[in-house]
């Protein structure tokens, strides 16, 4: 604003109309500018929130149709407690600053000095959808065995601490990790590229999972005596696509709106600037999605010789997770090779999975703990120069390594990794372990072997016939 | 505009070309506002409009799978049947000024001489979505035993007249209750703030549904012979989280979409503006839907000591809806006090419509009606004086009983409560009576027992085997 | 741009820094109308995508439970395969100008030179939804019957070129039957006005199916030995609704959305500009699909005695279909006409198609391809002189023959029809013709009998019951 003011004035005259005038001027200017970056970021928060619906579905429909409900009340309650929590102090500990030394935010809580001139309400919105979403992937891997009062627990913990002091050290401008620091001696140098949260969001939500399935082990049955693997399927392939494209769907507020404004010019007076670089992150959220879905569909085919849905929506799954951090900077060719590769890593970590007895009924931690880490890995390598300098102005350019930018920011980007995968089992490995100690991470066998949305929720999902009386009666 | 070239021009220079200037640079702007503010709408009206769609999910849901079609229908000519109406002389009603005393407007019949300077097709589409909505809450308390033909009667009757007259007191110009008029001797030198209308939209639905719902009475078998409650449960609890979802999604086009606008500073130069009162909007709908949500599962867990997702839902949604009214003029932390008090509204009016016999399969008269009751009192109670300046500019200022504003708002709140019970039920009840009296209203007992989607539809929601011949003749 | 500076210079005055000014202000206006043009084509493309869903859930809603995986499986390729192929090439084909003589583009493979002066990537992301839908559209007719390799390759070859190419003819400012072209000797002087595709998508989608659906021939036991027709019946009224509505949804994003831009004044000054006709096109589209859904139910009433909702959405969807081509060169009293007649032309073509033995499960040849060639006509004789001239300002102001316009633009319209059923039966037909003499269009008889998701697709799309072990061993 001053900048238009002064540059405007100087170009007017140099009386005091002129600079009067300008002032003017520009205030219209900017109230344009902000009008049109929050309509963009709200309508981008509707869908990113819009996801969780995505993930209920998805998981609902890749459980059990005994545990349909269970599962869908561990992702509405991931929404509503993450509402509470991230209001009270997740968005403090996330965006807070000035922080304590780059680690932890300390300030707005309750939204308090909001809106200020870094953040508008729309901000915290937007990031509570993130912090919603962590929760949700997490909830996938836990499914059908856990107990209810331990996904209170650990979905306050990680909306409410955990995922907001990542976000913190990667996104806030004063996090120790942040792209945004020129000043980065950690880092070789270079911050990290994870523009909308293949590390962050999902590397934090799969590690949360695999930890929390770990720690409770695989479902009963899962793995039968002979220790071979027995897929327990999913019940409702049409819910699996349902909540799979209303994900795709609120992808498009999840990457392309973390850019959280779509006003100004990049090169001044010509047609190119934030919108194009809005609509091509878009774009190789689109194409690295479609080529991962397809690869998956046709690599699970010539592994098994059948065409699966859902093997195409958990590929399409996996490209977005793994283009989520190199969206914003990457040619769209870029895009078609990280989700080539992205399909061989889920094919691969699911692989493992089997063989190491890992159950994940959702295969959350597979999918964007390993596509995630994969897209972090990959943003190192095919981060475009002149993309950086664009979407990071003001960060020392460190760009991908088979573009010619060396292999710093890729040296980064690795501790970036561990560094999450380090926090991550220190905050909610540890809780699980204690959670499972004092008896409180997972149902009992029998409750298990029962139908457990009768048991724990005291209903099931699908009432075919309408019951007689005796039958109504024990449920409510 | 006028101002702006004025303003402007005074800046620029008092030549002729100066003012040419000033008017160029100006109409620049007001395209840019024009552009920006109508994308905004208009993306909320399509928000607010797919609710109908999260309205049909919720009602297929929550009825016997028997009449899942019959609801669904219902719904969707609610939309279909206001399109029609509402476009033809339900806007006219609504907004039409200058009205016949403040009581129904009279212009834009058909949508003659709009655009308008007053309104664009924006606004018509926006508020069509709202008539849907109050139609789409009352087919749910008359669910699973209403005649098809009374359906087509009351709504369009509802979209088409009752609830654009009363649209047009609270929230036209010159509406008699507008919060806009400076001078309104009617209700205590204060007018009604109802933001996106718990009263005007929810309480109309409420109330409406109610009428119907009572005077065809309880379907067969929701009490037992000893007049004990029998739930009649719903069938299918993922197209319950289907719809509320849906509804969450499009409610941020109700709420913050109300504002029309999202362009114009609060405070010249600064960060702050109509933007900023939006996204406040959004966020507090968000915490007053999540609190509501979480205190209305906790409550039914102590009352029942069961965890059931629907009762996350129907206090997700009685959250909203109380919040409706204030959205835009409260504290967050004051939303959360909304939705924990929605939630106890919430249990207290389903215990009492089961203490007195009234069935609504939706529970759609105890939500909207009694949470939105509820919102009108909260707003009287907790509108923030600096909030109703900004959102409401040219009104009396008049603010929340506890936040320091009187009683007046909340006298004239109280009256706004009593006209809409009032009027409704003079309309609406009667309407239902005629209907009843006239043995339009219920379905034969035959019918209610049998499948009614089959002996009305002519067929079932699901075939869930593919039927053989014999059966496919007698349907269709 | 060029003009908003000398416009503005000559107004500031005429030395140096005036120039200087005037730039600068004209650059600040620039940045705001392509940030709030992108961010309207950016999400009227989200919700575009977004009816891709719609089609499956419709799709799997629409056939038998049996292949509800199968037809679900067609759709999302349908998405991904476009995501390639458009990008590789389809783009390019269609709007790579200067093309070959008008027939066909030859620039922009692979976005090389995205975006430019005339393209964005947000207008390849726009577009590419649209090719999607033509192939979800043609991927209807032939459910339940078709090999999934024959899917393959005609989705990308429709996707990739044939709809390409006549995008190219009638979209494209060089395509040679674009209402854009002012020496347009080819058809009467006259350019075509098909605003949002009844022709170029839904005509070419229909018109795809048809000969795909005709060639392959009626699905086992569609009709009887005596030649009766049988309804193979839907198994879930509910999915048919959900598609229905996000397809509803989604229009908003494929009609008004259409304009690429909202930004700019019709009337200097006024309040009447761009945003007007974006609003007034979602209200015409509303209106027509509300009219032809009444239509359509109340005609089906009449016939069956019956009603049914999902009469309800196929003339929702018809009307839409029709009002595509029209919705933003006509008034709303006309739209509702076009309704209207949408309804009759889908009730009859239904018939006709039943007579024939053309079976077509979810109708779509007749829904998109016979409501679609409707809405040509219909807009060559109600296209209103003033949105002509202010819709398409360049072109050589031809309008509708009933508001006095003359007969040249329907003459025009009616080679529209023909040429489109002309390219696409050329093209599409022989793809058909030749994968059924190579035995690779339709699936075998034993093939359709069984369950085909489960012969084709390893699995089926629910399960019912937690399956024993022995049965998941042969599945997977």
């Amino acid at each position: 604003m001053g900048t238009c003011s002064a540059d405007l004035a100087a170009l007017l005259g140099p009386n005091a109309t002129a600079i009067a005038a300008a002032d003017y001027i520009c205030n219209k200017f900017t109230d344009a500018s902000f009008a049109v970056d929050n309509t963009y970021l709200l309508f981008s928060a509707y869908l990113n929130f819009f996801m969780q619906l995505g993930f209920a579905m998805l998981c609902a429909g890749s459980v059990r149709s005994k545990n349909a409900i269970s599962v869908m009340l561990t992702n509405v309650l991931d929404a509503a407690i993450a509402g509470l929590f991230y209001y009270l102090f997740g968005f403090a500990f996330a965006f807070g600053s000035p922080s304590n030394g780059g680690f932890i935010g300390r300030h707005n809580f309750g939204l308090e000095s909001i809106p200020s001139s870094s953040f508008d309400y729309s901000n915290f919105l937007y990031h509570w959808a993130f912090a919603v979403s962590a929760a949700g992937i997490a909830s996938g891997s836990m499914a059908e065995r856990t107990q209810f009062v331990a996904y209170l627990i650990y979905s306050s913990f990680l909306t409410g601490f955990v995922y907001p002091v990542v976000s913190h050290w990667f996104w806030a401008t004063d996090g120790w990790a942040t792209a945004f620091r020129v000043d980065n001696g950690f880092l070789f140098g270079s911050g990290v590229i994870d523009f909308a949260g293949s590390g962050v969001v999902h590397m934090v939500g799969g590690v949360a999972g695999l930890w929390g399935a770990l720690i409770e082990g695989p479902r009963i049955g899962r793995f039968d005596s002979s220790g071979r693997s027995v897929a327990l399927r999913d019940h409702n392939a049409t819910l699996v696509v349902l909540g799979t494209f209303i994900l795709w769907f609120g992808w498009y507020g999840f990457n392309p709106g973390s850019f959280n404004k779509i006003s100004g010019f990049y090169t001044s007076g010509n047609h190119y600037g934030q919108w194009s670089a809005v609509g091509r992150t878009a774009v190789t959220t689109t194409l690295a999605g479609c080529t991962s879905a397809l690869t998956t569909l046709f690599g699970k085919w010539i592994l098994t010789s059948h065409w699966d849905v859902t093997d195409f929506c958990s590929g399409l799954l996996g490209g977005f997770a793994a283009i989520t951090a190199g969206c914003s900077v990457v040619e769209p060719w870029a895009a078609i090779i990280c989700g080539f590769v992205a399909a061989l890593v889920l094919i691969s970590c699911n692989k493992l999975a089997e063989k190491v007895k890992y159950d994940d009924p959702l295969g959350a931690a597979q999918l964007h703990g390993g596509c995630g880490a994969w897209g972090v890995i990959f943003t190192a390598l095919f981060a475009s120069e002149k993309y950086v300098r664009e979407v990071y102005p003001s960060r020392p350019v460190r760009y991908g390594l088979f573009m010619g930018g060396g292999g710093r920011l890729l040296a980064a980007h690795i501790i970036q990794i561990l560094v999450i995968v380090g926090w991550v089992s220190a905050t909610m490995g540890t809780l699980f372990y204690f959670l499972h100690k004092f008896g409180h991470l997972r149902v009992s066998a029998d409750d298990e072997m029962a139908d457990m949305d009768l048991t724990r929720q005291g209903r099931l999902a699908y009432v075919d016939h309408d019951e007689d009386e005796s039958q109504k009666q024990g449920f409510k």
